[in-house]
């Protein structure tokens, strides 16, 4: 999926290990039982397993890795967000949200199976990842598994990802200006991929000032993240996409290129991206691959 | 709301000190922000103050009691165990599941808002109940924060109460026979009451033989309440229950009065009630109240 690494071997290494390692990690948790509740395991390992980029739980990893995170803690904080995420692909895609037939390729959770199925299976996808969160085999410390617990609970809730979707919902009625915009991607993407890099350092017990850093290198991500996603939205190829395009500006709803046009989203983005940079500069070399992450965020074809 | 408690004063004085507590609570928690996502918190405010019989909390509450818990625990562990019960209910309300206009007397969530804003605000509920449990002023030792996490995650997810969902919607096609009835309760309402007795014992480093008591007393409750939902759906009134009734025998499901009849069902109530008793003697009178509780589950008309 992230052909544009050649140039990033390392990257492209470690995610192709993260792709096969998580879709290892759902199909332990969710064996399929032998009941009548079968059908929403189903349902849930649908929109789990073989498929997305699974860019959250690599940045959780790249995060640990600056303060020394065991790969199981840095995995097991990654499935959790991973699940979130899954979680509101699904509800978002629901026929009165998003209405999408089409996701990873794949047929959407309710368009495979049917709308309360799809309603329940995101559900337990959120109970889910609190517990896999809380579980011990995550860290030692309990207090750190809490905090992890605290910081996602707020993160993907009414004040993260449910208000920023909230917000998506009447933003054709709302008439978004650039600040409105920004604020709709912190809440509705940004507030996830803030916390998968948090959860690394947290895990590691970074420092304030270190956790402030990352935090700032995270605002630029999400948004060179949504930038590019906009771009692609208006110019992307739907096969490569894997899902429906071109439907904000069908649906006449304000974005980044709408508002910057299509070259001055593309500069917007590149100067966020010598700003994420910059603020991985205390880091060193050891941070190489998170900016890598970023140039990828900018320069990915789908 | 609990008219029948006039010979059990206690158990009436502290529900309605739980209810006033309850409403303080979500309130002081959910402040309506001046954003556009306002209508979420707007959703989730309807859903969750000023209503419902608050008797998770209880439960939570009674069962702390026994183990010295403090208010503040018990009701922190209440409030998210009620967020979880108010997210299912605005999610099985909706028209995809039950399809009901009517709850606690009030529209629906998606009768009062629509239903993107109805599936997000149960999303909301669900995540902010783990955050409140792993909040640090839940109870200072963070590794009984998690535990409370871990244990919720179960009893809300695919293996508890989004299972027993999942049958549910399947249940008129699946043709259940009292096992699968009762499984199906199990899971669907069980789980989270279970859930409430054990989170006092959990809070109060319950012993496990202590803790198997009470879950044994939690098993026989879930059943007798669900009994009871079930005569009151056979012969209640619409008025008082402040919901539709006879809905379950309208789309054909299978329920303890159809399998049993009405008069079997309330002799297995009966029998249910005595066992439950049983349960809790080993706590001697600090228990009476749990035993109320239980009564109460079988004589209360709505």
């Amino acid at each position: 999926m992230l052909e544009a690494t050649e140039s990033r071997p390392d990257l492209a290494l470690l995610r192709s290990h993260l792709c096969a390692r998580m879709d290892e990690m759902f199909d332990a948790l969710l064996p399929l039982p032998d009941a009548p509740q079968a059908r929403l395991y189903r349902a849930i390992r649908h929109a789990t397993i073989g498929g997305g980029k699974r860019l959250r739980p690599l940045l959780v990893l790249l995060s640990g890795n600056l303060f020394r995170v065991t790969e199981e803690s840095a995995l097991r904080a990654g499935l959790a967000v991973e699940a979130i995420h899954a979680h509101s692909l699904i509800h978002d895609d629901l026929p009165c949200m998003d209405d999408d037939d089409l996701r990873r390729g794949r047929p959407t959770v309710h368009r495979a199976f049917d709308e309360a199925t799809a309603i329940l299976a995101g559900d337990s996808l959120l109970a889910l990842a609190f517990g896999v969160l809380a579980d011990p085999r995550t860290h030692p410390d309990a207090a750190i598994r809490s905090e992890l617990v605290v910081t996602l609970s707020r993160a993907s809730g009414a004040g993260g990802m449910a208000g920023g979707q909230m917000i998506d919902m009447r933003s054709t009625s709302l008439e978004l200006d650039l600040a409105g915009v920004t604020q709709l991607q912190r809440l509705k993407t940004g507030a996830l991929l803030a916390w998968s890099i948090d959860a690394g350092a947290i895990l590691g017990r970074a420092s304030d000032v270190n956790r402030r850093r990352l935090a700032d290198y995270a605002a630029c991500l999400g948004l060179i993240f949504q930038i590019a996603d906009d771009l692609l939205d208006h110019e992307g190829e739907e096969a490569k996409a894997g899902k429906r395009i071109g439907k904000d500006a069908a649906a006449g709803k304000q974005t980044f290129v709408s508002l910057l046009g299509a070259e001055g989203a593309r500069q917007q983005a590149r100067r966020l991206l010598a700003e994420a940079v910059s603020h991985l500069a205390p880091f060193g070399a050891e941070a190489a691959l998170l900016s890598d992450v970023a140039e990828f965020a900018l320069t990915r074809d789908h």
